[in-house]
């Protein structure tokens, strides 16, 4: 039995045992009222403090830091977060939603702060969620997960580098409980191998709980290997503790068929009444864009095939805290429309190769930390959940500017909004 | 005369007349004295205001914002930049350097500011920073620029294709003309065609001044489809702005032959005596991982090959209002590391696909302005000398990390200073 | 002006000189009455006969070599194409067609011979033959070609490569005499570079003629290279005639937004009627499994977007004496399907990396000149034509695929028909 | 435990089991005599008959179809390679060799015939073999196999989409029965899911004997695609037998953490002596040139990184009955050359999507067979042996390659040799 097929049998038993697709199906047939949520005053003091107590209000929390009334006193509990500190960035930060969302974690109307400096792009993705959620909520369902190290080892030929795989492949249990006494939250779900020449690279495949978890399994794989070295009846010529296949920081293709972070997929069914009243365009008009644009992204060589999902995750990495360089990953994904069978727009985003976490890294700042409890996001128990809502949300953004260039709007709302 | 070869030709001319590679050489021969800079407070007030004061001494400008002492009164100033505002995201900045720079427009150490909240990054940063400036510094040269959109036109068949083709052969100044009325920066340089089917791609290729850009080339894109549309003989079925095949956002293979933003190429050479000093590793152990992890990248299926530049340059972005989204694009790069004949390392880094600007977008907003300047990098004239420092240190934190990994400290960096 | 630009307006000086737009529509407009030519005698000698003798008759040619009567003499024929002899590799030959092709140099209606030993291959060519031919038609029109040779400088420093530039950008018309001198089929028509770190791929761009071209390119390059040696100013430190930038044998995502080889771009409207009738599918049905496929692709990682090209283009190959290994590029290109407004299917095929010739290479020996003669493709002056046929076939072979697998019987014909 | 851990661990408990690693280690200890084997009548009837003679002795057989002196007259052997018969094709078969291959099913000196009309192929890898052979050989061996198949199901949403996995989770034993019962060779080892929207692709991977399989996969995976229609719980709107996520006559990136034929890895010590008297090159120099050329791959946007193993991998397969086409997929790779710790040079290439057979398609018809007998690659239990010896094959043709251009005579034996 594969681990894709162990994995899946353990997730459909999960599914089985919690009741989800039902509760999934449940939520889908209840009629949602769409909270009523904007005005126009975007950039003074007042329309500023009006969203502010509307979120404070709906989630019994204060979010003073954002409102940057008082600065930052305690510096120590920046350790772990920077080094040479001189101060702070100060990113704006708007609103987008609500983006009522249907997924196992995440249920219900949501509110994604998005910290940016690009005109246009809070309100685009808002126009998003706004048809998003007139249509019914976005069904988000993170699947599968796993952090990964590949350290190498090299040997003088693919002989001795025979003689070690010989003796590694028994070595399994011991690596499962080196992981458990290295890290409370790091679990060892695999390892693969990949063989190039006299090298070999391991895939060590962990779950990190509710972390992003690349330190996590950097120290956990340190230890692996510390064993190796030790233990192995044949010792390397040369090895390091990261080959750079495990794809950290970097866009790539084997996140398709593996996943990194959190795979989760996103999809909707918009009526051609929605699609008209917001997104001012028709679900013929929007399949047709996305056609084009697809063909237009195979021939430009680019990995998977999205709009700019880059523009709204990295806005919302940045207000809670994620990493957010791992914005070259991440934004690996596919889209997909269609006109459907009933005439509306049929629209799914695939994210093989989502990063994130709701503790540890920068998730527990003074600003992070208010934008992740924004969305009841904060703390342990919620990085699937903060998942389902980043995909949602993507797919929002996606629906916006497909609409937007189809039909002809994109510019004008850039003049009017952007600088 | 090719495009290409034209460019290269009047940059070659530009280069002779400015003289600017005798200015690069002279400055190679100069012995620098590296500034000392550094202390180990790195989280509590007096550290923080000990590197303050030494920068606004040295660039003569006061921080306060980045010093979080007062909060951002004025909130018209972020017209442009952001909509439903909610408040300010604090994003933790440390500062690398001083990084000596050996470039066109960028000579002289530079202390530069990252945004971040993962931990060892600043530190890891900053070591390379060292050993980049003992060593003499990094010639970091801006080659080429341009930024692209490219709306698309569909016909009835390839047979009216055609006839809209012989028609905008024509057209060509027009479009330059279009674009001078409709914006002051913007300049067309290029058109190019992509024919797919009964569809083209047409790719406006523009230089934007010292903004990043991307809304600028929309502007006047859609003035010159305005004017297709009204002029051509033969009518498109359907025709879109934007493609998705200018790149925007979106990582892809096509960088390499093109350039989309600015095109930099930062090298250095380190003696042995630096990279065992200030690296702790070898010339040898650094070229053997490079050839590895070049080898490891390949099998992964990422665009270019490189560490880990994300890090640095997603940190540089968030500090100075650059449009941080474009960290999924500016990450595809080419690093490579040999032991050079004097038995020490030469190391390059080229980037094809540098999306920056010192106007515009976040630049003049208050703590960005502040981290720009403390480059000198704030305003007009000022774009190519800010992408230079930019590869100098993405070149300089591959330095570090490759020594850190190639040698084993990668994983005890972390655990001191990570979370 | 660009290159590009540049050829396009040479280009349209020629479509309008020669009326070549106006010459496929008036074929278009025309009745076709398509041949009829198919007998189930597929293995045997008698079937074998009475296609010859149609084919035979229909060219004015025999075909006798592959009639396998006789076996080849003159061995000194082989000169220039195989060293260490040993005999002849036999591979069975069939024949698709008449495939009806609308291009600016292949008009009528042809018959393509496919070496091959896979079963079912000819049969489906032949059907996705037989479905164009009855629909009129396809459009087929090789738009640009070129072929690169790309050798490589090293520098000690960019500083040196700045000069050697500096230098070469004056070289352009001397390297034009240098090509001209070197080879009468040979003309260079670009010169383009890519600076990585300290060293510059040139990348020569010629036309070469009705030869694939590929041997050519590499001897003007190399007296070119000759002459750089001996004259520039500034030596580098190691160059290479071949950096592998050319694209020579590797699929590579360069190709589309440039050529190598020839650019051809196939299409048709297939009426409802037709697939019915000739494919026994749907126009719906095809545009879903196209849409389908084609996000399979994009998760799979392929360059391009295609179901399988290279069956039909390895038998051509094979059988007219072409560079087969080429196959590993040529297989670059991008398939689109939709419902037209008509309701019937439009498909397109678009080849920017066809490397083909109708000269040189294995053309004109025995079996491989024969099957040339057969498509009136033998010799100079017929390569583009040549090449207008190919992808037109490609294209046939889509449909006919594309069908199968989106109504069921891709597999019955493979137990029919395969081994 | 994953599949890979798994097949690593058989694969160690067969090496185990049959003392391979050991055998292999003996015969690289032996000492080889090198036949010598080259004449120089290239193209005429007596330096055939020598050769051919040699090989007929060596082997026990008679080659007489190559030999050319009969035509084929049973054209009933061909029913399942051809339709539409017209005769053959015949193309011009030379000999490399011997090449010393020492591998788990290769052992032994070999000499490989391969199908070309381009000159300097055949005398390029004839170079390469003897290089490799008097350096004590090449180690090649076949680590791991399977062929996939990929249908994709589509259901109303997601929801559906669950439920549906929910079910088939439980069916893999039933599916091992199907392929149990539709094939002899086939056996299903594994099946993975890919979720992108409201569609599944399943991936079911099988070894197929010494067969290449494609078709043997398809007509087991339709027979397993009946049994999910009638049965499953839920049914799919809609379902393809091929989704093209398969790879199949399509290069992709999931070759090379997955395998597709077969991965197979080949390496080689060549000391300086052997460098310079064979290849007229040095281990620096060829280093050299590997580390540039590999620069280049990586922004031409190649899969993997090699020269120019599609040359002679498309002259072995067209001689002896492959699927020639799969030289769209086969030449995903990946080349390693470095200088040793004794100052010679080690290489590797990394072959994973090598689809090869010995028993099916053209493998029995006259002369293919003929040249795989020549290698004792004939029929059944041969299938490693052959992948092994090609993987060998190409790594000599890259050794011969990368010397010349390194060295500077790859121009001038395609003047002395090429057309």
């Amino acid at each position: 039995m594969s681990t894709d097929y162990r994995n899946l049998k353990i997730l459909m038993q999960e599914i089985k045992d919690d009741n989800r697709i039902q509760r999934i199906i449940d939520q889908q047939d209840k009629v949602h009222v769409v909270e009523h949520f904007w005005n126009k005053d975007h950039y003074n003091r007042d329309g500023q403090l009006k969203r502010l107590s509307f979120l404070e209000e709906k989630m019994g929390k204060k979010f003073n830091v954002l409102n940057d009334n008082d600065s930052i006193q305690e510096l120590e509990q920046l350790k772990g977060n920077i080094e040479n500190f001189i101060g702070f960035s100060k990113v704006p930060t708007g609103i987008a939603g609500p983006l009522l969302v249907n997924g196992t974690e995440a249920s219900g109307q949501f509110y994604c702060p998005l910290a940016t400096t690009e005109g246009a792009l809070v309100a685009s993705y808002n126009r998003g969620c706004k048809a998003s959620s007139l249509a019914g909520g976005i069904r988000s369902i993170c699947i599968t997960e796993s952090v990964q190290r590949s350290p190498i080892f090299r040997f003088e030929s693919i002989v001795q580098l025979g003689q070690f795989l010989a003796w590694i492949v028994h070595q399994y249990e011991k690596f499962e409980a080196i992981t458990g006494k290295c890290s409370r939250y790091a679990k060892l779900i695999n390892m693969k191998t990949n063989i190039e020449g006299n090298q070999v690279n391991l895939i060590f495949e962990y779950t990190t709980g509710d972390a992003s978890g690349q330190n996590m399994v950097t120290f956990c794989t340190s230890e692996i290997c510390k064993y190796i070295i030790e233990q192995s009846p044949v010792k390397p010529v040369r090895w390091y503790i990261e080959s750079n296949l495990s794809g950290d920081k970097k866009s790539n293709y084997q996140s398709f068929q593996n996943v990194r972070g959190k795979k989760v997929i996103a999809e909707i069914d918009l009526s051609r009444e929605v699609i008209e009243n917001v997104l001012r365009s028709t679900p013929e008009l929007m399949a047709d864009y996305w056609r084009t644009s697809t063909m237009s992204v195979i021939q430009l060589g680019s990995i998977g095939a999205q709009g700019h999902i880059a523009n709204g995750l990295t806005a919302l990495f940045i207000a809670t805290g994620q990493d957010v360089a791992c914005v070259s990953e991440v934004t690996v994904a596919v889209n997909r429309m269609e006109v459907s069978s009933s005439g509306g727009l049929y629209a799914s985003l695939t994210m093989p190769n989502l990063i994130v976490g709701t503790i540890g890294g920068g998730t527990s700042l003074p600003s992070q930390r208010e934008c992740l409890e924004m969305m009841d996001c904060y703390g342990e128990g919620k990085a699937k959940k903060f998942a389902e809502i980043c995909c949602a949300l993507a797919l929002a953004g996606e629906l916006s500017i497909c609409a937007a260039i189809a039909s002809g709007h994109f510019v004008s709302a850039h003049q009017r909004l952007g600088r």
